[in-house]
């Protein structure tokens, strides 16, 4: 190491990170201390300690350690999952969801759906709210250009759709319990696809 | 009223009341509670109170306060949801998913889904495994007569079906916060139906 490099450090000390950068560095810091040590370890404590800023810097941005591990996960879930354009609708989906269903199956991904659910009634955030709102919308993305291939009847109904798919899935992580197995997505995803044939 | 109903109370004092007896004077007192005053009022100590019970002979019973909450509700559940037998399956299942619909939209339905729903991660316990998975295998029964019935193609998957109608309607309360209207079910139960015909 030269004395150059040393030095660097002390050029963009650890407490003094700002905006996108200090986000940044938090957030990796947050999905780190969640898949190493776990979600009651994840504390704003520990995570300021990892990331080098103040914690009050970061009960500043995120105001709860809910919202903080909520987003850490967000911006994680991005990245995980692929945005497929294969040309025809089933790849498409079944690409989307296997990378879902793998996902789900993470701690990281469990945790972000316990974090994402309501815990009392009416006490879901708008924020979260639009976040899955969001996911959902992009799967539709899919159904519509099945639709405009002439793969899907034209009555079809993507948001319908994509609830059948990520329902079950949802169902199984939260409530059931049953194993969420890589077969399930694709059998839903054949069911809903059946009924949506155009008219031969 | 008579003496003689006056003095009924005196035979089987309130602090007495065992087994089936003070099984169903607790959960109807929980379920008064939960409805009148929400789940954040409906206390062990509120129950036992409105039920003339000990705390300890509740405690010794239901162990948390959670589990008696999801016991109460649980039974109420049983007495809202009907086994339709209509002769049709469509018709049988849209009468059991529009009872559940609407179940699932009063304050009790909500709480327990909430109370249903795994907190931390395998933190589910296996009496509420049991209960969800029974639900789901009496819609089941509806589907498999379908398919006796020759209604829909021997390969059907009762379980298949049942998961891809249950799972949007939890999704919609749990998750997204989409309204949960009366027309979700039956347009649910028309794709997976469709997709089930019997080759014609």
């Amino acid at each position: 190491m030269t004395s150059h490099e040393e030095s660097a450090p002390q050029e963009t000390p650890p407490l003094r990170r700002r905006g996108e950068r200090m986000r940044q560095a938090v957030l990796a810091a947050t999905v780190d201390l969640l898949t190493s040590r776990g979600l009651a370890a994840t504390t704003v404590a520990a995570v300021s300690r990892a990331a080098g800023v103040h914690e009050t810097s970061v009960y500043r941005r995120w105001k709860t350690r809910e919202n903080l591990i909520f987003d850490a996960l967000a911006t994680r879930t991005e990245e995980a999952l692929p945005t497929p354009d294969t040309g025809t609708v089933r790849e498409d989906l079944c690409e989307l969801f296997t990378a879902l269903t793998r996902f789900f199956a993470t701690p990281a991904g469990t945790a972000l759906l316990l974090l994402g659910t309501v815990r009392e009634q009416g006490a879901l955030e708008e924020g979260r709210r639009a976040y899955w709102q969001a996911r959902l919308e992009r799967a539709e993305t899919l159904v519509r250009r099945g639709i405009d291939r002439g793969e899907l009847a034209e009555g079809t109904d993507p948001h319908l759709l994509v609830e059948a798919i990520t329902g079950p899935l949802l169902a199984r992580v939260l409530l059931t319990g049953e194993p969420l197995d890589e077969a399930l997505a694709p059998r839903l995803i054949d069911l809903v696809l059946t009924a949506s044939r155009p008219p031969s």
